[in-house]
Formats: structure tokens, sequence, C-alpha cells
């Protein structure tokens, strides 16, 4: 599949390089592709600048936000969450019209390792936001309920556990199906929520998960559902 | 132990009936005893009028709000949280001070079987709202992640599943867990969270757990925490 990453840090690259692997065609979408590459800070502790990066990774594209969106058929939103409108904006409502929107994100203030709230929650969410201003783009709201290592390769906990999807458009929902499957994640591990209005609870779960996170020590973890019924199946 | 459950609703009775069972001595508090016992129509469908539930709880007591709170050791709020504020203040500071205040609700607009959001979340919650009224009483957030039968009766969900505890005192956090195992909760299933300010997380996780209720058309479901470590045990 021809599919854009949209964002050039850790979640971009993280995935990006899970989707090359997986012999898809892949192009980053930034917003400056010359600034991109000629930065040698590491924009975070211990993440090489992208020119490094991408020398580790020659079969990834990098283009403008605009050029990427053009690419793909499946588009990834893997900006920070605060950042995705304004970004999206960049890639265009043309180039987003009748895609698969993949939102990972999750509106959060602040920085990493703060105590961080959400931007929009409980009446609204930032998949609902995404749809209302792209109302022909897609919209698939899912993995931001865990950790980007686990979303593309859910292997990293063991056993069963599941992941969430949040859309209005069943047939971008089975796309994404499709690729959750292929990063690993078991078809009855894949529970559809409904419609992109449910992103705001795997939103506002959150501030349940950050604080998990720090009790556990960990992010390698996430959520199964037990029901009471002999088939655990909840899909 | 001497036990307050404030409210007369399906919640309030559920804890009454079970914490009697279990040999404690349980007083329910409501504003007006005398309207309770006099009123004969179902408040909800299928909930009889509450001087027929007291005649087949003979030893669950029924006193005032204020008299109610001066007998309990231990204060369940079983009161809908946008009522909670207003009942306590009728309970009184004095009947809360130095009681482990064990808050189960949550502050949901709308009514039962409408699309609800909550009326504080994301930056503040009821727990911490309680707290911050009554500086005195151990508040301790828990079990509002589950349906009232199964947090009464966690067995009616099979396997291993997650409770959550959240307060400022550990030793009435302490306390909870112990009515938390009876109840059959079992202990390494019960996780601290850490101070009041965690009950964001658990009240905020409503939004997903009414989406999921929706999806597997039951309430007698929970989750359970999956990790990557041998022991799977989170406490």
């Amino acid at each position: 599949m021809k599919i854009a990453v949209i964002g050039t840090g850790m979640v971009g690259r993280t995935f990006a390089s899970r989707l090359i692997g997986l012999g898809h065609d892949v192009v980053i979408g930034t917003r400056g592709v010359t600034d991109t590459l000629s930065r040698t800070d590491q924009s975070r502790p211990g993440m090489p600048p992208y020119s490094e990066w991408q020398r580790e990774h020659p079969d990834v594209g990098l283009a403008s936000f605009a050029d990427a969106g053009a690419h793909g058929e499946v588009i990834i939103n893997a900006t920070a969450g605060v950042a995705t409108l304004n970004a999206l904006e960049a890639v265009g409502a043309d180039n987003l019209a009748g895609k698969v929107l993949v939102d990972i994100a999750l509106p959060l203030d602040g920085a990493p390792g703060q105590t961080r709230s959400l931007v929009v929650a409980n009446t609204d969410s930032l998949g609902e936001q995404i749809q209302r201003a792209y109302p022909d783009a897609r919209v698939v709201k899912t993995l931001n309920t865990v950790f980007v290592e686990v979303m593309v390769d859910p292997a990293r906990v063991p056993g069963r556990h599941n992941v969430f999807v949040s859309g209005d458009d069943a047939e971008a929902k089975s796309t994404v199906a499709t690729l959750l499957a292929q990063f690993g994640w078991q078809p009855d591990s894949i529970v559809d929520l409904g419609g992109i209005r449910t992103a705001r609870g795997v939103e506002m779960y959150a501030s349940l998960y950050f604080t998990l996170a720090g009790v556990l020590n960990t992010f390698d973890f996430n959520i199964a559902i037990v029901r009471n019924e002999s088939d655990t199946r909840v899909s």
C-alpha cells in the first residue's frame, strides 16, 4: 500500500520503519524537507537527527506534508495531537479527500514526563475534530491506547489484549484492521467501538493509561477486556 | 465495621445488602427518612419503593444523612455523582472528619440510557472535589470502573481482572482493600494508583466503559492489565 506518515518524530519513524519492513511504499511528510534534513541536533535525548535515521532507512521517502499526502492511499497522523490540525492543513483537504486517515494521536498539553491533561475531551475529541475539519477524509481512530512500540508490535505484551477502532466509514475500518493484523494484532483482539464519536473514550483513557505506566514502571502493557462468556472474544 | 451508605438508589441498596451479608453494621443515609419510607412509586422501572426493599432487608438501618454519617466509621458515597457534594453537605463535615470516605460515584450528566458526558473531568475529578471540600475526610476513589453488581461481586466476571484505588491516605486505602477483598476482589487484583488526583483517570475511563458496555451488550465485564512480565500481578 502507498502510505504517508505525517510527522518525523519518534512515532512517525517507528511507523515508517515497521511499514517498510512489511513491504509498503512509505513516504514521511514534514513541514520543510530541507530543514528536516539539515538539523543536526537531537530533537529529544536519545533520538538521532532525522538525516541520520534516514541513512539507516534509505527506503523511506521524505516529502512535504502536501506531497506525502498526495502519495498516501492511507495517511497516518503521527504528529503530536496539539499540532495535528495545523499539520493536516498543510497536507491539504484535496490530498485527504477519500483517503483512510489513521489518527493515532493524543491531544495532550505539556511535555513528555510532565503531568499532562487533554486539550480536548469529554464532549469532543481530536478524532472528531479531524473528521469535522475534513469531512471527505475517512478518519479511523486507533492504537492511541498503547505505547508506540506496542502499537506496531503488540507481541511485546504477551497473551490476549485489545486494540480499538473508531470511525464512521466501515470500509476504512476494514483497511485499518488489515494493517493492524500485519502489525501482529490478532483479528479477535480488534474491537470496533462504532463511529468516530467513540474516539472520546479511547482518548480519555489516556489519563488512566499514563497513571498505570507510572505504577507499573513500564510502557509495555495493555488492557484486555474480560467478560462473562465462555468465548472471550469481543469482536 | 460500622458502615454508612449514602444514597437509597440501586447502588446504595446493592452495597447495603452485600455489606449486611458480610456481617457489617449498616445504616443507609437519606435526605428525609419519612419521605423515603412513604414513597410508593418505583423510582426507576424495576426498582421497588424503598419501604418494600426495607421489609426484605430488616437488618439495614435507615437514618438521615447526618445520623448515618455519625454512625459510619466507613462512609460509602452511593449517590449519583452530580448529587454527591450536595448530599455530603447534609452528612456534615463533622461526621466526615477522620472517616474513610469511599467514593464510587461517576459525575455523569444526563440520565441512564442517554449518551452522557462528565460534569468534571481532565483537570479535576469528583474524587478531588470531595477531598478538597472535606480535607479531614480520608477519601478513597474505587470501584467506579465496573457495574455495581460487579463492584460487590467481582466473580460475576471470570478470571483475572483489576480494580483501582486512589487516595492520599495509605491507611484508608488499606481499609478499603480489606472491604474489597471481602467482596471477592483478589488482593493481587487491587491496583493502588496513588493519590486522589489519580481519580481523574478512573473517572475519565467512564467514556470507554459505557461504549464497551454497548458493544459487548453486557455490564458483566471488566478490564485486566496485561504486562510484559512472567509475574502478571500488578500490585
